[in-house]
């Protein structure tokens, strides 16, 4: 790899290619739409992952939708298990409390899609793992900007300018791009069949955002596909416009009055792809927004009941002893069991003491991680050990500690703002989920395409947004 | 046309669109690559284009073809055509001395990549006639953004957000993205075949280009399709990088010493977006570099030769009786020669000063062109008439005056760094032309997509890079 010495022009090649293919994003938050626009921080080259372990996410797949999916329509579940983390963290009590406001469980339509996280675990006897980290079970982004990585490795992958000299077959086709489309357009005619009587006219999917997002092209690539693909309108719209413009109709639709259309609205899916976090309801306006869309009949990605799903203590819990199995088959259980990293939960007083006393000895063989997502406030090291050394018991209910995933470290060339870097990566593996259901039966349930994320070895953790990891793609090896 | 009040929202999906499939510039000269991008100036909607006009301007592309390459092949005739102008135009001088060392005509293997450009000419009588601009021989570009921009506004065309409800069938597919990289492949096959006996290693298209130019992603876009569709490697080099790396075999090919490749490259093509301004010769190197092109076998596109029928002379004389069916069979003539404007040459004194008069008289009827390529220097109005009442004789003869062409205004949205404006617009239409030959003998010759530029009405004269024209595609109407 003494490319970056001999070959800068092999930089200046793929810094273009992601320019002119859509692989870009906003500088800052709040520019203007189409202006200081730079390439997505991103790896030279696919970095190495293990093909075993990249097969088994893939053929878990459907088996976690299918788990996520049986979850989220079992409330009284949901409840339980999220007691006491509701106790200790308004965000998620909230949540909770608005299950008391939806429509019953195992009606009309309902579409998910999640991407599941995992890491390579390099193992005792020195073979791989693949270990679980997260499920997103609510505004899982870069999914298009996906499939335009994995198509710019393939580009380069045999290219004579990158002297890569791959394999195309180690690099795996991903059509995140279009397969995720697909089951929002598959939840839209499955709600304007059902529950519209096949009535499209004015009929649009949301797209619920953020304001001046840097990762807004990733967000209307997708929209830009279901309309390319599918003929299919989404809108942009803010829980502030929500609470502006929504109305929920006798008949349980949820309609739009947009300022820049003529004609009332229907909505038929509403996609998040924000609402995950607590800065995203700054007042009661955006509460009731976020319920008024829980209320109606729209189809939810996700409802507030597969947003809890995605909470660290659902997760955590599955790995107790039959939780897995009171959803799925028990081959299933055993195949997304053998995922799990060891979690463990602050609950009776003196198992927890003996917890805490073990992790502070240790602190770099564990995560501290809160209950809800958004990324960003895992605590690792001296900051773990602080941290459990000073909270009260109360406080410690609203993480979850882990087993440290170990993954292996890769050589890489990183490219940011147009600048190459040698560094020593880690890789995070997401692998995009689809269900379909109405009134409970399964209609479409597929894997959707990958994500692969890469982060210096020497950070902690961060997201691609937040200037940590890196777009990338699997060079899978056996 | 109210949109611009009403649906704000309309130009961010215009803009995000633009950002995120390609139709992309840099902001300025010399930055980083894959940074500080902005999308390309271009217009909302797509702009009324007369359809019989634009039928034509296809129609006749296999014939202008035939023209071009007939004359860049009879070199006596460019000597004689350009004798007048080389004496009042150094650079012309230098390009025409030039042909004293290349290899004879009609021999190894030819390519042409020429944009036909034309106004809609509104007529006495209230119709629309085609109107030929100019020829472009040389570093035509915007091909791949000029097809994204077609795309575009296919994509905006029924998109209910945009509420423009065109007929799609009215906005002419534009694949000039795909058939040029089609005719580069077909030289440099043709050119492995014929020069090589078949090897094909080490052998490279080359891109000559001008450092920092902004619109390197139109140029790449080009490399990149060629490598995506054709498994061909085009390198980028400067006419330094020629001087520095290049040098001619015995046998006449063109060896590269690149030093980011460990072989010596072949040259199968050179392909010209630069050396057609004399500031992109500032050094007698850069004029070496481009002499040693010329007399290797390599395929240039352009020759020297193919350049020189790109000058304003060139294309002027053509209008006289009997000189296009020097090159073209009688009906084919009369089909190119109902595209051109009366043009006039400051030839001999007497007719020289009626014209003079006539021209200072009515300046508004009538444009200076000078006779080399590059744009952004015609004289129009005023400034025209300055002009001929102080220029020597000596001096007009490196100009030819043209009846001024009086296209129609069209309303139509442009945006420009992200901000929209409602504006008059007029367009040119280019239609691209790619022809091939071995040894004088046709092989491919074809209409190759195309490119409208639209501009302000008020401006007189400038292009998409200089900050003037916008990308934009014809809406044909009859």
């Amino acid at each position: 790899m003494n490319m970056l010495q001999h070959n800068p022009a092999a930089i200046a090649e793929a810094a273009s290619y992601a320019a002119s293919h859509g692989l870009v994003m906003a500088r800052s938050k709040d520019v203007t739409t189409g202006t200081q626009i730079v390439h997505a921080p991103l790896t030279f080259s696919p970095t190495p992952f293990h093909a075993p372990s990249y097969r088994h996410a893939i053929r878990i797949t459907p088996a976690l939708n299918t788990l996520v999916n049986r979850i989220a329509n079992d409330h009284a579940y949901l409840r339980h298990t999220l007691a006491q983390t509701a106790q200790a963290d308004p965000f998620t009590a909230r949540l909770l409390a608005m299950l008391d406001h939806v429509p019953p469980v195992n009606r009309g339509v309902q579409l998910s899609i999640v991407r599941y996280d995992y890491f390579m675990h390099a193992s005792a006897h020195d073979a791989y793992e693949l270990r679980m980290v997260e499920m997103n079970c609510i505004a899982a982004s870069y999914i298009c900007l996906g499939t335009k990585m994995s198509a710019m490795h393939r580009f380069m992958a045999t290219h004579p300018a990158t002297r890569l000299h791959l394999q195309l077959d180690k690099l795996p086709a991903n059509d995140a791009m279009h397969a995720i489309p697909k089951g929002l357009a598959a939840a839209h005619h499955a709600f304007v069949r059902t529950q519209l009587a096949g009535q499209s006219n004015n009929v649009v999917l949301v797209m619920i955002v953020q304001a001046g997002d840097t990762n807004s092209y990733d967000q209307d690539l997708l929209r830009n596909t279901l309309w390319e693909k599918h003929q299919l309108n989404m809108i942009r719209l803010s829980l502030s416009d929500i609470h502006a413009y929504a109305s929920l109709q006798s008949d349980s639709t949820l309609l739009l009055d947009v300022p820049n259309y003529p004609q009332p609205l229907i909505a038929s899916v509403v996609y998040f792809r924000a609402a995950y976090t607590p800065h995203d309801y700054p007042t009661d306006h955006h509460w009731q927004a976020r319920t008024l869309i829980e209320k109606s009949n729209t189809v939810k990605c996700p409802s507030v009941a597969m947003q809890l799903v995605g909470t660290k203590r659902i997760q955590q819990v599955l790995d107790e002893p039959g939780r897995l199995e009171r959803f799925l088959p028990t081959e299933d259980a055993h195949q997304v069991r053998a995922t799990f990293a060891r979690q463990y939960a602050f609950t009776s007083d003196e198992t927890s003491e003996t917890l805490v006393k073990k992790a502070i000895a240790n602190p770099q063989d564990y995560v501290l991680k809160p209950q809800r997502e958004g990324g960003g406030n895992n605590l690792y090291s001296q900051q773990l050990k602080n941290a459990l050394s000073t909270m009260s018991p109360q406080q410690r209910s609203a993480f979850v500690l882990m087993d440290r995933i170990r993954p292996p470290q890769f050589t890489n060339v990183i490219i940011r703002d147009g600048v190459a870097k040698l560094d020593e990566v880690v890789s995070e593996l997401g692998v995009f989920g689809v269900y379909v259901s109405v009134d409970g039966r399964e209609q479409d349930n597929y894997d959707a395409g990958i994500l692969l994320r890469s982060k210096p070895a020497a950070t902690d953790d961060g997201g691609v947004s937040a200037g940590v990891a890196l777009l990338d793609s699997p060079l899978l090896f056996d």
